[in-house]
């Protein structure tokens, strides 16, 4: 089998993507074909495109990039015995040794030789992406190939906001890009008491409350601490999600978090960053969770679950649809920001888009 | 009651203490009176005696200062019902407000009103301390005064290390002060598999292998990040217990830590301290505990387990012992560094030496 | 202040409640007076009622019985400073030592020394009850006094549900009276991703719905088991709540558990029960706990968190509300079933019903 | 490979086995094929020989039994990378699908499709054992083969021990049978406070000394219930570890337990058992875990963990060893009971015994 599909490529080691010919692949033993109904961009997607430091240390050029993704399962290798040709799947993006002592105590999704889908072999931006048979999940046929696409990065959401409970919790969100948007909606769907959210952008601020922010706040025109400590009685949020990235970030929610409380760190944070550990948080007693990627495979079952009869409305958050091949408009309106999730379709002759198609 | 009683004060906002008479307190309706018979020197003890930064602007002269005591209840409150005179006590040194939100969740160590003893109300460097009755905890009659003084740093101690499990966990301990010490002891004593420990003074070392520690390494003089590595076939450690409130012990302690880790933070960090937080939790998908204080009072149920039957051998990290009046040289011998735990006797008439006063 | 208030009280040793007059209790220093603007019948109000095994065992008549409330405060104790007249509160009903290990490690509900509002002493079917005001919880003021009086047994749900998370998870409940139907509302707002529930009782079962069921079913005409293992792929449910207290209800929730399930028990079965705990509850890894009164008071903050929006609509479970005056008649609807709580009014003139007085 | 071994077989559907010939297995593509050094005797194994209810349910003849193993790997299948020949390896014993829910949520040891060796395919009582590659664990090559077997039991000993922390907790295992004996170490190593156990036979009341009990008692002699209250001020054992299958043991844990305790329950039980769940386990708000198999691979790690340094002193445990030819010795032996683990060598020529062959 070597057909050629249309792909997306760091082809050199510069900024852009092109889009271009490259074989269909081929499935190993214990991997599986996928059909790309459709593929969404991710944050680290528009880090390769930019070719920044980030990207230019882990990508070697050349690559099919990106790594969200749902399809159909077209070809089976000849191990695969739990997947046929037809299943309508997603994809778990880290693929792991299962031998090493994080895969052996239920880590898996920190393995020592963790692989990325799109970053160290080749991912869905493309009509046919192959990965390992043990990645798939399967989706719930009423489900949009966008909204499945997106499970992933809901995945991420869903570890950081619910690695301890959230019932009965005020949860403070500093950050509403996609995945802080997912995270107000999974606080909400799990019992939260009240959820704050911050963000400098206004769409951004405004989707927060469609997915369940009782308030929100733009934290560069706003005495956003004096307001969490009013909503709070003083006592601060039980809970900080730190989902921008950015240092002033990290500090409002140190300042904010309440006695006692627990800080989940998703958004990657410029290295070395200062931090008051002191007061923030040893005199606080309190807990702090990296979040990177999601747990193999707990995770996932709650990702569906939240799926399941629109508890959280993942839908709204697609905000913009391109072919494929419009790539470019594509990653303009990732860079643009007036966005959440931006679905590409490499196959649009397979799937009607969600909402429809971004206009030209 | 006006009696009078010699005691150590901060008198003036300036370095040193003067030891001078003051009245007997006389305890509250809910308090009792102790007759001190061994108070012991903690590292904040030292900061208030040089007057530094922390010290002026937490301590209000003239104050008694010293929290960590055994002695002997002379007198109780008139509501006071569970102890009476000659109880051989210890005390939790923070007292608490019994109804915020972090009092009533179980957080009472980190009280929204929080008070320390010795540092916002009279201490124990005195013959006679006065405290709410609800902090006192009994001690085994076998136990040594001084030894029995230092369960609340030994409090610390069991909280660090037991946040969670170290059941067959790799433990790095950095800081051989008298807490990170006493965490060797713990971990080693709570089932951890391996426990390495840094500290740059040789007298501390030496005493860190006598808690049980496997290896000990001068973090000034040794490649300790590739030695870890090498003891931990290259995965780092499970559980880092930082004791030092180094920022260099913090980045080691992170650039260390395995997949999946945990690391404990007792020593207070300068404020802001810079944390590679990315690749050194984050990446990680690490969790992380700040310990202040001691869980009231599930934490001193263990201290008093890990005390009986010499399980970990406190007495020995009590390496040096004064009469109050000699607080000089306790404190000099502070400042020194060759030493762990040192132990004023304001009552020296009561209480025979453990190992032996220190020779002038 | 010896005025005279009516009570329903357990005169003599025998079936029945009798309404008198009897003093007005007058607050100890510690304590707090509340006049009752709502109590509601407890399902052990029902046994004393009837005066059964449990109830000869536990009651010494004359008592005034009672302990779910909602209140006023007009007077409190000479030590009380948190709290004033004309606070609006509900009770926590364990009075604790404060001082047994218990007590100290987190777990004031199983106090070693358990007192009982209504049961060891006197309690809120009465004009005024007098409580310890470190029992006492503030309400919202929007809160109706039935409302607010059931907080107490919605945190015994709130218990049984939350004693681990929920979110994702696939629940069954056994026994839909208050509790049961609390639990389902509760289930549902943490996010459970499919409960299900039995109860013989058509009205009950109607009401679990209306709470949020997604199935009901009648255990006594439907194949349960089988419908369970259908809902659930033949994976069974990931968590039990057993709110029946019958064996054949345990029986059906050990036979429908998952693998790795959990057991949460809250409804007092009769002892010994036979119980297969080697397929049932061994074999698959499973987990059970047993429920209690309520975390004191961690459990109260997720209480009214609960409450706040009308997350879980505790309104609908009040469905019939009597005068004190009229407590045959509530106890005789309690006897016959069809109904959830039952609120009496011993201050008719300071409350309004919530949905209307029951007809006569 | 065609070649034979000798091998101890349930040949047909009545007591006893037979040492017969076989063909020695071949591995698959994922499989590996193991020459053992040490095979050790799992009560259930006696269950099989005796062919009683539970064998004839879950045995079909013939078959090769034995499930503890140690040996040396001595060909791999073509898929096989992380082992080569030579490797001194120990066994976990639960083949598992990896694709089922439980597997997929880090509960793989109560697979939906769990095979177990020596039940479900052929086992290790023979010359050579087939085994899936991914079920093997690197031994110390200090270790004796027999020590390494019994680290499979050690696993249940470790999870029933650890499902919660025991630092500083009261223990009572009830049954000093191997794993029983086993927990009493880990209790020990992992830091309780105070072990007490319980067995009606001198010889295991004897050894469970040697691993560290505080105290032992006959319970069919001695009124074990005041003694453990007189052992814990009246309060009871904070944890209960039922490792005996019977009824009378759990009537006393539960009867023992301390308020807010847990109870593990390892010993299979007889079904349905009669359980005091009310006031033994709901009114104390307790928890019970059931154990069965090992987490996979966590709780290994932690089994190596205690065995490195003589942390648990493993070996006094081999109380019997045979060659495999008189394994009618070994089973009457277990039989007989004054034993714990008992020894099969089926290539005698390779190993030299522990402790020395029993005598005929």
């Amino acid at each position: 089998m070597t057909r050629k599909m249309k792909a997306l490529i760091k082809a050199r080691p510069e900024p852009g993507l092109v889009l271009d010919e490259v074989e269909v692949p081929t499935p190993g033993p214990d991997e599986v074909l996928i059909q790309v109904l459709a593929t969404t961009i991710c944050g680290s997607d528009v880090h390769i495109y930019r070719w920044d430091d980030w990207a230019q240390r882990n990508i070697r050029p050349p690559l099919v990039i990106g790594h969200e993704v749902a399809g159909r399962v077209v070809a089976v290798g000849r191990h695969v015995e739990a997947w046929k040709e037809g299943d309508y799947v997603s994809v778990e993006t880290h693929i792991v040794c299962g031998r090493c002592r994080a895969c052996r105590t239920g880590n898996m999704h920190v393995c020592y030789r963790l692989q990325i889908l799109g970053i160290h072999r080749p991912g869905s931006y493309a009509e046919y992406v192959c990965v390992p048979a043990m990645n798939l999940v399967r989706n719930d046929p009423r489900w949009h190939p966008a909204v499945a696409s997106i499970q992933e990065p809901f995945g991420n959401a869903v570890d950081t906001v619910l690695c301890e409970s959230v019932a009965g919790a005020r949860v403070l969100v500093t950050g509403c890009g996609p995945i802080g948007l997912m995270a107000i909606g999974v606080a909400r769907a799990a019992g939260a008491d009240w959820v704050g959210a911050t963000d400098p952008n206004a769409f951004r601020r405004s989707l927060a409350l469609q997915m369940g922010a009782d308030q929100v706040w733009d934290p560069t025109r706003e005495p956003v601490l004096d307001l969490i400590m009013e909503a709070t009685q003083g006592e601060g949020v039980d809970v900080v999600l730190e989902m921008s990235g950015h240092p002033a970030a990290l500090d409002l929610g140190l300042k904010a978090l309440a006695m006692a409380g627990r800080v989940a760190l998703l958004g990657l944070l410029p290295t070395p960053v200062p931090v008051d550990l002191t007061d923030g948080f040893i005199f606080k007693g309190a807990r702090m969770y990296g979040i990177t990627g999601r747990h193999m495979f707990q995770t996932w079952y709650r990702v569906q679950a939240f799926l399941r009869d629109g508890k959280v409305p993942l839908e709204r958050l697609i905000t913009h649809e391109y072919p494929l091949e419009a790539f470019e408009a594509a990653f303009c309106q990732m860079e643009a920001g007036d966005c959440a999730k931006v679905a590409l379709y490499p196959n649009l002759e397979l799937v009607r888009p969600l909402h429809g198609l971004a206009s030209a």
